[in-house]
């Protein structure tokens, strides 16, 4: 079952190209962190901050897409947690038909922070459990 | 009337944010440079080098997505150039339909590479005019 999350934080160092975003359970106490890139990470926060650029930054290319192409996006599913990486699909309603996608979970968060509401994020009880230790 | 265009040089330099695109007439002698972002120029080069890797990267996300929706990327078009930024389309098509999506020509043409044949790439005349001088 996959369990709700929510971004709490989004950590940078610009001394380092290791970036963090900390999810927390939504109706839980459970969190962890998830190392990230810089372009990611600097891309969520432009969007939190409601920074604008004069043309569409790469994520936003995603929204664009989704947008012309009559595409809803729905959620995001963190699934997998393999040799210390995290895998993810993000997940569209193309004609009623739930399509879902492998994305970086970094990726993922950063269209999902750009949509209006922003999409819950999801992660997968069992990937739950081992990156919090339970 | 677009131009076609071929991606001749991408030139990369480690100090500067500030990479470069050569576009040359496909049939003819006209070139023009484009400055990009690191990002967007490792990304490209990364595809022309065939380097892999394990997740999909921000670019390939937009393939995946493509991909699992059905749509068929077409081309690229540049189409304008207002105050020193050029401005591009990412065209797909979608149940037989042409459909625009508004991009930066950095992302557009680091799409255009991941496809296979990689995507024309064309200019509007007017733009090449001016981009040359002539």
């Amino acid at each position: 079952m996959p369990v709700q999350m929510e971004l709490v934080r989004l950590i940078l160092s610009e001394t380092s190209d290791e970036q963090y975003v900390i999810l927390k359970e939504k109706e839980g106490t459970r969190a962890f962190p998830i190392v990230i890139g810089s372009v990611e990470a600097f891309s969520i926060r432009r969007r939190l901050l409601g920074e604008t650029t004069p043309r569409p930054m790469t994520h936003d290319l995603v929204i664009n897409i989704f947008r012309e192409l009559g595409v809803e996006p729905v959620d995001v599913v963190i699934t997998e947690l393999r040799e210390h990486t995290y895998y993810a699909q993000l997940r569209v309603k193309r004609d009623g038909e739930l399509v879902e996608i492998d994305s970086r979970p970094s990726d993922a968060i950063a269209v999902a922070v750009r949509c209006d509401p922003p999409l819950p994020i999801y992660v997968n009880e069992g990937v739950l459990e081992e990156a919090t230790g339970g």
